[in-house]
């Protein structure tokens, strides 16, 4: 693990998601810029001292000089230190799990979609909230046909933590995601951009133009905490994305409404284990994680019977298993399963950044901007 | 009453809403262009034959020349007709009560205006959804400065009764609603003009400037059936409105939020009695009508103790109950009382109007376009 | 009316309720047993002051004596008075619309059984719960055989109007209702009663036995307030009942579960417009209120499109719809139509009285009682 | 661990809740009745095979050998295995965490009461939902008065998953469960005792009498499938309980409300972040896991910030961690700290027999019967 220091809130997930299947031990780690810290926080995990590192490039090359060395880096850092960690692992021959947004700059998010290529690795970027069994209930619903042809797409991301000017409390995670050189865009590219990569990754559609309200409400903050959109998919459909991280009385209420011309789907992430699904002219069905009427996809990324109800580090920890099987297949030469590969590339990556960066601009400009956009395979 | 023939969905609506209180009597009307079919109906609501009339103008005139003749008049004429009736009976002297969007265009709906005033008539526009006890709680809420700064209004007003062609089906109220000549506008002018006012009347903000996508989702549908837009208000909220009548799965779900910077309010138009309220810090709490707690408007609009809930046909009584009385009150030559005129006025169907008007104009340029507007007093 | 004084509840309830359809017409009334408060009641509803009555006896002679007498008396005073009531009134050959619990005692309660097919009356009591839509829907459900062999039925009535001693406040409405001369039974009659009326209507199932708890939680309470009971059906099916009024946080949350062998149903009348229905091994679905998937039943007790609520007044309005229908049959000589004498008799009545003595008589006992009862046809 | 072979539902949850804060590593087992499939296990798994054993008495006997034995055993038998397998480890010397119902006599579970005081071992009984940091709000309401005097408690446990004989099709679970030999109870030990408990945990109440209806509704089961019954607790307080296996529709709906004289609590399992909380005369109130409003102790039990919900793995996972910093403090002999030696412990589970042996009892006589209890310290 490179990041994830001493009162990180994201490292802390990962470790955990990783422990749920034991299948991915945590043995080295470089969690701070400062030395100091990581020493202190790889003791406090009971890590060998001597896989312990002080920076991120001293891991990786001794790492990669040990027989027993690591198979694949988790990068959780601040947004502008995904680049040169994910680089760097990536050219030492490491598989690499990073968090989002991907990169700051779409030059570096493409440099990443090469090298992924050149290194024939396993990338995988982690938009947890695509590992929920009811997303992927959700999918199958749109691909199958089930909803028709897809008019309208209306995704939310509010939150409310932001709310008042936290960073000037001293706190750690509000300090760097909303210092523009750290954070690269503020809810834009925290929280705005899961929600377009759950709308994507629902829906399969691609964006076509985007008119974006970027806005600052809270004063003096240097960076956006509040954005609405209206959005054009290829093909026709429209649709409306907006998040905020200063919507009191919002904790992390992400949620997605998919309209098409035979029916329509709704999910909630604060209760993550029901999907309402209804068809034109008959009553509203609601789905339940854990049943055998669910497709295997989403049976398949449940641990629990229905109504023993799973959540956040059980989505998140699906990500860790899939990235899992999926290294451990590719170790062992062999194909993996059909689910294994379910998971967000190093191309989701590159198309949230530019998502960011086209909002950020057509907020700049008041207009409808083109969204249009393919990633290097 | 003039409309409401037939088979008319709202013209029974308003009779419904007049009668639950018993201070309106219908005792006049012509229910339709049909002379045939406004007698029909007349005897169908066992009128007096003499008072049911072939069209609007002969019952202008003899109404008129009665001693008992009518206090005011009900319209509820597709939405073409408003306008020549409300003119025909303001100049005969009569109060009005008028279904919305007021007018078609910008130039009869400032010609109202002006004749309101000249005639010292009460105009009453039924945008009813602000007839709902809780709405007025909500506005007091706001209006009392206790979500801090409003920030940002999320209105959203789907329907999908209009999902499939059913207008090519025979159906007279889908007939002419998606008629341009007759209706206007389409899903803008029918639901889009009642989150608008719902948003104005809870909030008090004043429109600056909108970015409209007004959509025609149903094959060879001459009207739009959907739109969404960004809105930016004076004072610097912004805020995101949608509506549609081809949501799949959506019956009648108008619903609000309002994001200030100490707390928020949520509504529902489906579960009216209930009204979300978060406070900056603290929990969730859950306002139900009926109760102590409340203010005394939202008392005041309301029947029943809490949890014998009401609904509909209350709040669109509501608006009928404050006309009455606002009228008797003219006519007995005293002032109303406190709440009586808390009702939409001739201001509020000229400020929809040119909402109408100027969103389907920024979706035709696909720009941000200016939505500031008084209407004339 | 007979009853619906000044401040009285549940008469306005009752007006309001007829005149939302415009199919019966309050004419003449004995308001109160002060005359001087009847009259004062007579004139606040602008009835001609020669047919409001000092005393209800007076009321029956002089409408039976005049050629446009009243068809139907309604009876909305305190339970002891619904006897002499109703027996004045169908000695004197008219119709009753009557309150529920409908007498203090099982003899005066099959007293009114024979009497009323005696006079070959209409007699309507008024658990007004079974008007709603959603509830006609499950007693569809059910009757269809759709939920298989009924296993388990739970319902429940919990409300908190009389969580403090509110009757030594001076309040009407809890002042009558805790005196067991007047009231007969308190949470159990009032609510109690409802709520084995509602299980009945919805399941058809006959009591076996049952085992109650009565309490009275409130020091000094001279009646019950709370009461909790283990019920078998006729059949095999078991049951849970339960009713308070002293439950804090509850306003007036009437709802029903129904377990059968295949599928089951629940209701909340708080949320009166959704149903939900869920089979063996399927998604729970949630059936709404105006739409086509509906029974007849249920779209036929229905006035407004799905989406637009209806409630507690609209449910009522449908036991006086029905009522009158009835009696406009009676009268014109022909047979009501199929939906038109869906509503609770006089021997739903004794029923009704029959539960509520058992229930006391156990509770008093401590111990399972037979409760299994055929009321005089 | 002892018992959780393959197949086995509770196994995997024990071995997830332990894995996912890292306190507990499973070194060693016996896994199933069958030395065969323990072995198989103890592979899949990843274990030393030198500690995987065929039987719990090898397990045992070689643990307690070993310099670097085991600190602490899981029992996730069939219940009838469960007292002498705590019976043989607790003699050796070892911690225990059992899963529930402890015992199927109350001897049996006496003795263990005896035994665990003169081992001084820690025993840790896995009624799981206490372990929900919203459970722990509930607690900490009640406890500090915020209810007033309680008076009514409400405890649900309606499940579906036997509604069939499932027992007849070859299904593990249950097979066993539907067996009195092993399992001693059906509906009544499953669920039952964890109503029971969470009623006991949040109110602190103690049972005084109870009137329990215990039926089973699928044909030829030889055990009962669904419970209801009255409470009465000491000091007034009265009660209903009901939990079935054959609800159709209902998944694990577990579900709680707590009224006292001045608030009421209630709680789902099925939505567990959010607790609803009602003061007399006020607004109802939605407290949700994860916020800086809630007690100390459910801030405690909490792993993430409020809306990235948590679900039941995590609130098993805290009865481990619990288990764990208790035991970890024995062994190093200082005191646990504040909110470590919350779990349930062998007096519970003693508590938790004679409540279902008394059930089982009142049922078979069907009337009331004594219930209180105190178990061996």
């Amino acid at each position: 693990m490179v990041g994830g220091g001493p009162g990180a809130f994201i490292g802390a997930v990962h470790r955990m998601a990783a422990a749920l299947d034991g299948t991915i031990e945590l043995v080295a780690g470089a969690f701070s810029a400062s030395p100091e810290k990581s020493y202190q926080q790889g003791a406090a995990l009971g890590l060998d001292p001597g896989r312990v590192y002080g920076s991120f490039r001293a891991m990786a090359d001794s790492e990669s000089a040990r027989d027993d060395g690591i198979d694949v880096v988790s990068i959780v850092t601040p947004n502008h230190m995904h680049f040169p960690v994910a680089k760097t692992f990536l050219e030492a021959g490491f598989h690499v799990i990073c968090d989002k947004p991907m990169t700051n700059t779409l030059t570096d998010a493409e440099a990443l979609c090469r090298l992924v290529r050149e290194q024939d690795a396993v990338f995988v970027l982690t938009h947890n909230y695509t590992g929920y069994p009811m997303v992927k209930e959700a999918r199958g619903i749109v691909q199958g046909g089930r909803l028709g042809v897809i008019r309208k797409v209306i995704v939310e991301y509010p939150q409310d933590w932001l709310a008042t000017p936290l960073e000037r409390t001293g706190h750690k995670q509000a300090d760097w995601r909303t210092d523009p050189k750290r954070a690269g865009a503020g809810a834009l590219g925290d929280i705005g951009s899961h929600a377009e990569n759950l709308a994507r990754y629902i829906t399969g559609l691609e964006l076509s133009a985007l008119c974006a309200d970027v806005t600052t409400f809270v004063p003096r903050r240097p960076i956006d905490d509040d954005v609405s959109m209206l959005v054009r998919y290829k093909g026709g459909a429209r649709g409306v994305l907006h998040a905020s991280q200063v919507s009191v009385g919002e904790e992390n209420n992400l949620n997605i409404r998919v309209h098409g011309s035979e029916g329509s789907i709704q999910w909630f992430q604060e209760h993550p284990n029901w999907l309402y699904f209804r068809k034109l002219g008959g009553p509203e069905r609601i789905l339940k994680r854990g049943n055998d009427y669910l497709s295997p996809a989403a049976q398949h990324a449940s641990r629990l019977p229905s109504g023993h109800p799973e959540a956040f580090l059980e989505a998140f920890a699906n990500i860790y298993a899939s990235a899992a099987r999926t290294i451990a297949a590719r170790i062992a030469g062999h194909e993996p399963g059909e689910f294994d590969t379910d998971f967000p590339t190093v191309q989701d990556g590159a198309r949230g950044v530019h998502f960011i960066l086209t909002s950020l601009e057509s907020g700049r400009q008041r207009k409808w901007t083109d969204a249009a956009y393919t990633p290097p395979e």
